[in-house]
């Protein structure tokens, strides 16, 4: 690949523009965003320059949106007659299946990869993009394609292959739950007055995550809502198991195996 | 006082310890623990002798129990005769009502005021002990003693007061229900075969608690089981309608009652 355009030079973006750079990609990268993010981009170095959506398009070998759900899916949807026929379209975006489902059906001349960088920080927009942002980090492709494949890799993240809906079902207990219990856990503490006064670690880990924005969720839940309803039906179901056996012996072997669980994550 | 006796030299009587000595206490502390934490704590500086618990109790101004919640009970059931009349006991267990009922019932000679400290770290044993430990965090005491309120201010926690049953109640919300949480999470992903290839660090920091060993919760289930048990039937009833509102236009609220509730934690 010899032109990649980033579409939605944010966090994301912007990182994957970064890391490119630091891996030894030494072809152009144009940036599609607002001026504002276009200008930061620019001074970072993270873009060579910036253009508008339809000559981008016309002008690339990979086209990256990093945008949010929604706007991906739209433009998915005004995209395809700018691209050049067999021109890589892939995404960034936290579920997959409404976007590989809005590509299907929209996209004839590119083709279409969907991705997930598992990465992230508190902080969004380009100002907070770095090179190292994907490094030992898992990033899902729907679909392959040996360039993307081979520049993932180059910039030290972990390539696991899942379709979109099986995606979509385990992100929604690993990352789309754990925001909900974070929410959950916060507004439940909140409600008892005097909770907060004796908070100590295990409170404010777990309730960190209730800080993110709903912005960045409200396309999430829509576009997720059955595996996340799902995911919910489940763990309720796993503190009910809990509840009932507060006082009894499963308890330690039901403790043993969650912390072999958690350690097993940590591998 | 003049002689402190910390029966249960870990990290939380180890610390007590070590927090007096750096905030300038000068009389006698005698660590009451298995020899191989006593021998450990003297090397560390942290008491300065060693003493089974009768002789200990009969030389002491102050008694602080800092072992699992039913040793704490034992010790309280036994240790009355030993007491000076009007000496202070006092213990660092993670469950109040359960202790403060052995109290009421076994010390006559003794005062008792129940304490709670809410600190720990992931490692036991007072080898982790650390003078700092108990800075800048909640200790909560279920009753009132001028000279024991001083020394927990001098060394840098900051003084709650709480009865006893609403401690319990108040710490299922935020200590007890967070391990929960965490252990039931941990245990839904290791079921899903695939989750743990695309677990990000959300799911890393909400299944960290469920490394703790199970040991440390036993004790903690079986003295507020009733507390757990109402925690996680109000943490469910936010889980459903959270769930019930996915969709939902609330949810922007809702979030950002949350993140509220989780800015003001961190105050």
């Amino acid at each position: 690949m010899n032109t990649v355009s980033v579409v939605g030079v944010g966090l994301i973006g912007g990182s994957f523009a970064l890391a490119l750079r630091k891996a030894g990609f030494t072809g152009r990268i144009i940036g599609v965003s607002s001026p504002a993010a276009v200008r930061a981009a620019l001074e970072l170095g993270a873009i060579d320059e910036a253009s508008p959506l339809e000559p981008a398009a016309s002008a690339s070998d990979v086209i990256y949106l990093a945008q949010p759900i929604e706007q991906i899916i739209e433009t998915i949807r005004v995209i395809d007659a700018h691209v050049r026929p067999g021109k890589l379209i892939t995404d960034a975006g936290s579920t997959k299946l409404t976007i590989s489902e809005a590509a299907a059906k929209h996209l004839r001349r590119g083709r279409f990869v969907g991705g997930h960088p598992m990465a992230g920080k508190e902080s969004r927009g380009v100002e907070q993009a770095e090179a190292d942002l994907f490094r030992g980090r898992p990033y899902v492709l729907t679909g392959r394609d040996a360039g993307l494949e081979s520049w993932i890799e180059r910039i030290g993240a972990r390539l696991v292959f899942l379709d979109a809906a099986e995606h979509d079902r385990l992100v929604a207990l690993t990352s789309h739950l754990p925001q909900l219990i974070s929410t959950a856990l916060a507004s439940l503490i909140v409600d008892e007055n005097k909770a907060a006064q004796v908070a100590g670690p295990a409170a404010m880990e777990l309730t960190r995550l209730a800080l993110s924005p709903y912005e960045i969720w409200r396309d999430i839940f829509s576009t997720n809502a059955a595996g996340i309803d799902a995911a919910l039906g489940a763990f309720i179901g796993k503190l009910e198991e809990l509840r009932s056996a507060l006082r009894d012996p499963s308890m330690e072997r039901r403790f043993e195996k969650a912390a072999a669980a958690a350690r097993e994550l940590r591998k």
